[in-house]
Parts: structure tokens; sequence; C-alpha cells
């Protein structure tokens, strides 16, 4: 992951954009809007992917493609190109996939806009995006473009113009553009999943989803995130990494699927955590200590559902604090809550206490009961990371559609713009819109939540 | 605890007042309005209790009352009057009294407005009340208003009207009004106030109060509770009962001293646990049948601080979960958290991971060293009542200022009406009133955070 961040003109130009809409409140209006601009787009609601053993090219060969290249390589993924502008790294990245057994990949590593050059190419079906956050949008679009699906990594977008404009595209060249969401395909996110399918926690109520990740030294490493990742708190007060917390929480809720966030809340506490971690740890002279952090140590947000479901999604990566997802939810008849994995249910003991969720294997998916053991020996968050891209291959060679789809990626990451605009606004609350154009009412389960 | 609800008439006015309220969004109106026309009260801050072995009177031997009761007579309280509209139950009371060597306390069972008449008696000092919610605020202001200070159980106030009522009434008369907020003095509530105060946590952030605890049965319940507690579902939506996660986080961050609460958002998932509660229980026929429960299931109150610090509160009283009031704080060098008790400060351990408190015993707070012995004999919420009754007691005794005034019962109390407001604002921010009327930010820490 070794692109830099994007040049100021388009900083600014986002910057606009944003201010521009928090001026609006009711983001709302950005439905109407696009929907008459686009009135001809074909949902992608339901699409299935063209059935073929896709031709991958990975975007981004640093940490994290490295990784995801390795649990693709596992689930016999084909790997025809990658692109980085680190050439060691995409070499490396090469070196990995002619072990594997395949030919040696085409590379692409000329400059930040190599990618496009790679993405012109007739050979390429899959593109898989594992760049700094600001090249998460400009290279789903191109992907799509250029006839490519494309799955990308979180946060996906990082403005609510970018969730508006990988939806048109995506409707416009009928490509898929996903989220590669790990959390959604954990193993007890998608026990539970399974558990709630059942009714085990009744009608549901309320959940809470978070990311509560020191990341104080790695924002301050010169190698990896710490190129760019720290940028981004030198931008914008809010939640800037919502969909690890809040995607598993929205699929159990079938968020965009007979549901959907309806308006959002955003708090943020000041800043401390970077300006403290700097002074103690940098020498005098140091270019960082010149930069001026924005971001609140904390931020949290309040989601209230279209059914009046509430969503609680908290944010921090700058203070002390064991890693949590939080990963709560909760119904008339039970509640989960993960850090360490709990359940109640209504009844279940005398003394009202928490259980393990030991006895509920039965409710294991599929996914997991198949590919557990695989997953588990390959590593990569625990397992979630061969769990989802094995499913992701598994949609596009079966012909099927994916689990979660653009809307899913727009909605999601939507939250992290939207917790800015209420932040700016002494946390008013600033309507969702919905990306669906409508037809999220009328949309079923997601294929993860009900495959058998 | 056996009152009923106030009569219709009560109610219509005070629904009035929250409306009105409620179309001001800024409650903050409220602090001026009541500064002019009062210019003239002297502040309760700092004001010391008038130096006596107090004689009590109790309003309310129900269950609360005569737990309360059982632990004052341990800490020597001297008993003089008490007053219950069921006549049995004052009388077990007094048996108590009498049990415990003291000559038999005068007792008010003529009706729900005796209390009147013990609150004109000369010989009483402190009242103590502990009937049902709609009692508390008319009970403290006639209680002053007959120069009598008064120990209020929580919330103590459910309308901001009454918050400036009793605040006003405090400065008015010199009385003192404070809250029985007994998780204030818990003994991991008090160990952890006294780290914060030694710096451990450093600089504060954010914190999270809680009141999870499933009433149902309760609130169904044909004695106790459950003759009037599930009537306030019937009222409004919002968080009925803040006072026992908010009172101990506002405690740790220095409210009203230095601090103070800026503004709150609210939100609340549809009700649906006291519905299907009954639907399974109650036979057909039941009057309750027909109520109307109108207080979502969980509501979710996020505050600001003057400080920019964040707050949440959480409240469900009818969905199942094990109790748990999350008392949460969290600084720049570390965070607690409860249910269970555990601590991460900053690099304490190679993998990030939570430990117990057992290693900070140091920090036990002096009462709980003194009294801890017999608190925990003694009972009563872990000991805590005990605590907090015998620490009232001290501080009478010896003509102490109280640890907590009605300034933090006018603010903690407020709220529950406060969120309400905003949960009928879609989530709107509404301004809390500076109770204080701008003496917050002289105000020295509370005596309980710095004994020694």
């Amino acid at each position: 992951m070794e692109f830099g961040p994007l040049d100021a003109g388009s900083l600014t130009r986002r910057r606009f954009v944003q201010l521009g809409a928090a001026t609006a409140v009711t983001a709302g209006a950005f439905v109407n809007a696009d929907a008459e601009s686009h009135p001809a787009h074909r949902s992608m609601i339901g699409v299935p992917f063209e059935k073929r053993n896709p031709r991958i090219a990975i975007i981004g060969t640093g940490g994290r493609g490295t990784s995801l290249l390795e649990n693709l390589l596992v689930a016999d993924a084909q790997i025809v190109a990658l692109c980085d502008i680190v050439a060691e790294k995409a070499q490396k990245a090469a070196a990995m996939v002619v072990k594997a057994g395949q030919k040696q990949p085409e590379l692409y590593t000329q400059g930040p806009h190599d990618y496009e050059r790679l993405l012109k190419r007739g050979d390429v079906d899959l593109a898989i995006v594992a760049t700094p956050w600001d090249w998460h949008a400009p290279q789903a679009l191109c992907a799509m473009n250029e006839g490519k699906d494309v799955a990308v990594e979180v946060p996906g977008v990082t403005t609510l113009e970018d969730c508006w404009k990988i939806v048109d595209t995506s409707e416009k060249t009928g490509k898929h553009c996903i989220m590669l969401e790990n959390c959604c395909y954990g193993y007890n996110e998608t026990l539970i999943l399974r558990m709630i399918q059942a009714g085990r926690l009744g009608e549901l109520l309320y959940g809470e989803g978070a990311y509560l990740h020191d990341l104080r030294e790695e924002l301050f490493s010169n190698a990896g995130e710490g190129l760019w990742r720290r940028t981004e708190h030198t931008r914008r007060d809010g939640n800037l990494y919502p969909t690890h917390g809040l995607g598993p929480v929205a699929n159990y809720m079938g968020i965009q699927r007979g549901d959907r966030f309806a308006h959002i809340v955003s708090m943020s506490t000041p800043q401390r955590g970077l300006d403290l971690y700097r002074k103690a740890h940098l020498k005098e002279g140091d270019p960082r200590l010149g930069e001026r952090y924005v971001t609140g140590d904390m931020n949290i947000s309040l989601i209230k559902t279209a059914k009046g479901l509430t969503i609680t999604v908290k944010h921090t990566v700058s203070t002390p604090h064991p890693y949590d997802r939080i990963n709560e939810i909760a119904g008339t008849k039970g509640i989960f809550k993960d850090y360490p994995p709990r359940i109640y249910l209504d009844g279940q003991n005398e003394n009202e206490s928490w259980d393990t969720i030991d006895k509920w294997k039965e409710f294991e998916h599929p996914l997991w009961k198949q590919e557990g053991e695989i997953a588990r020996k390959n590593g990569g968050h625990g397992g979630m990371d061969y769990i989802m891209l094995y499913r992701l291959l598994q949609c596009v060679r079966e012909g099927l559609p994916p689990d979660m789809d653009v809307y899913d990626a727009a909605a999601w990451g939507s939250v992290a713009p939207l917790s800015t605009m209420s932040v700016r606004q002494g946390s008013s609350p600033i309507q969702v819109p919905d990306f669906t154009r409508g037809q999220w009412t009328k949309r079923a389960a997601s294929p993860i939540a009900t495959q058998a």
C-alpha cells in the first residue's frame, strides 16, 4: 500500500462537496437529484456475477494486498496482474504467485496512475483494490468503467459524492462494486447472523459496532499505513473507519433488505492521543510535529433505521484500548455481545448472567463448517479474510449475486462523511441517502444470512 | 413505596410544560429566564450542613424506604417520624426503629398528603424521600420550604420545571436537596474516582453509564414498584432513569466542577418488551392489557460537555439483559469498564488486554477502608447504600457541605426530560441548562473525589 495521498487539487474539490452537502442537513436531497439525473440506470440488486473462474488483478500489494493475495492463492484464484507504486512490493507479490504454480503475473509499477493501464487489459475480470483510502473510490470507478467487477478494501468511500459515484457507475456499467468487509465473515458474526435468522434473538431492537484499536504506533510508523493513514487525522472529525463494526450489525438487521439507515447523529471528543504520542516519541525537528490533528479521539454515532431500530457506532484509534469491535445485537428474546463473545437468551438461567456461545455450534455458518479448518490454518484476522475471499470467488465461479453489493458499500461507507457533517453541526441529525432509490423495501435477505 | 401516580390534573400540567419546553430546542433559554427572575438567590455551592446529629423523617417506607432505614439504623441515625400511605408499612418500619433501641417514631399514614403534616414538625432536621417518582419533587420542595434538608431517591426530578424548582427552592430556603445516588458510592466507582484524581487515566475523554436492568417482572408485579412504575412507560419516550449510570461518570469528569453538560442528543428503539411480556403473562380481561406503552425499549443518549468530553447513557428495563451499568471512563492514559470490572492502562502488557483492578487496592476509598466491612455485612446493593448514608450522616454530623448537591441533582435528573425532548424532535441536540448559573467554572472538586 504505497500510494500517497491524492494531490491537493482533488482534496480541495472533495472538501467543497462535503461542505456543500453539510449545509443541506437533509442529505436525503441527494436521493431525488440522483434518481432523476439517472432515470435509466438499472439496479444492481440481485444481479449475479458473470459465471466464470475470474482472472484477478490486485491493485496495491503492500501489507494488506499481500495478505489478501496469500488467501486468494490458497483458494486457487488466478492472478494475472499486480500493481504497486513500489516495484519491489509488486515483484515480491509476483513471486508468491509463481511459487503457487501460476505463471508470472504482469506488473504495473509506473507510478500512481499505472492502475489505469492495468485496468485496460482485456484479460482481467475482477480487480481487487488494497490501496490507501483516497484511492479506493477512483480505482473502483476506473475498474467498473473498464468493464471489470471490483472488490475494494474498507472504507471504500470517504465522501458522499463518492458513495453516489460508485452506485451510479455500478448501475451504468452493470459491474459490481463490493466492499471487502471481512468482519462480516467472522466466525462469531456469521454464527450470530444465523441465530438471528432462526429467530433466536426475537425481533431485533438495537445493535452496536465499533473500531476500538490503538493504532498510535502504526500511525507514526515510517512504513506501511504510517505513510498515509495519519493524514486522515488532519482532515476531518468524525468516524473515519465505521464499517468493521457497522457491517455485521447492518447484516443482522437486514439493512438495505427491508430496512435502511434513516438518520444519524454524531459526537466526538477532543483530540489528544496523537499529540501526546508524538510528543513522547518524535525527535525535535521531525516534520510530523507540525501536523495538526482534527479527528477527535473517540467518535460516537447513533443511527436510526427506517423501522426505528438504533445502531451505535464507535471509533477510536488514538487512545489506549484493548482491541474491540463490540459487535452487539439485541432483540426481544436475547442479546449477543462480543469481546469476549457472550450471549443471554431470555430466561437462560436463574441469575440472569451471560453464557458463552459454545452451546450454539449448531448455528455455525456452512462456510465455516466447510472451510473453517483451511481458514484458521491460513490466518488473516482469525480466518475471516479467507472465508470472505473464498465466498467472493464462489459467488463469481457459480454466477451468484454478491452477498453485499454496491448499495451496502455506499450505505456503510456513507457513515464516515455523514458523521463528519453531524459533528460539524453540533450533533444535528443528518438524513442518510437511500442509495437503493427505494428498492430496499422489496429486497430479499442477503445470501450470507440465508445460505444453508 | 405505596404512593400512587399523581392525579390527572397535575399530569396534564406537567405534560404541557414539557411540550412547551420542547419547542424551545435550546433549553438553555431557561437559564437566563430563571437567573433573572431570582437574582437575589444565594448559591448553595459549598454551603455546609448545619452541624448536628440530624433527626430524620422517612417519607415512603416501602421496599426502598425500609432498606434505607435498615442502613440508617446501623449508622445510629435518629429516626423521629415515618410516613406511608399504607399504615402497615409504616408500622413495620417503626418496629425496626424500636428494635434498634430508639423510641417509637411518630407515624403519618393519613393519605398521600400526610407528608405535609409530617414536614411541619419542628423536630425534623433531614427528610428522606423514598416514594414513587412523581412524588420526589413535590415532597423535596415541601421539605425545604418547611426548613428541612432533604435527601431524595433517584430520579428525584422528572421534568425540567422541577429541576429549576428544586434549585430555586434550595437557594431560597438555604436548605440542601441532595439525590440519593447510591452508585456514586460503589466500591469500584469510588476507587476509580480516586485513580482518576491521581491522574492514572490521564486527561479524561469519554465515559459511558447505563441502567440495563430487566424489570419486566417487577413492572407487572401487583406489589411494590409494579403499582406505579409501569405507568411511567405510558407517558414519555426517553431515558426514564439516567442517574445510576450517569452520576458516577459525572463525578469522574468533575461535572459542575470545572465542566458541565452542554448539550444532549437522544434516540430510542421501538417499544416491544412490555407488550410481549403482558401478552405472555396476563390473563384476558386484565386492565393492564389496555395500557399503551410509549417508552422505547432501549434509549441511548449522547451528552457533550462544555470541555468537549462525551458521555453515553443507555437505558433499558424491558428487554432481556444481564444487569449492567457499564460504568466506563477513558482518558489519554487508560480506560476502566465495569461488569466485570477491568482496566487497561497504556502499555500495561504486551498483548493489550484488560486486567482486573485487584492490584489497585491502594486507591480504595477511605470510606470503604473504614466502613467496608459493616457495609458489606449489611448489604444494600453490595454495601453502597450503607456507605452513601454513612457519608450523608457524616457530612451533617460534622457540618460539611454535601458531596453532591442540588445542582448535581438537577443536572443529572435533567437528562431524563432532555432525552425525551431530543427523541421527540428526531434526535435534535438540546442544550442543557446551567443550573449553577455560571458557578460551575469556579467550583472545587467534590469532597467524595478528594477525601483522603
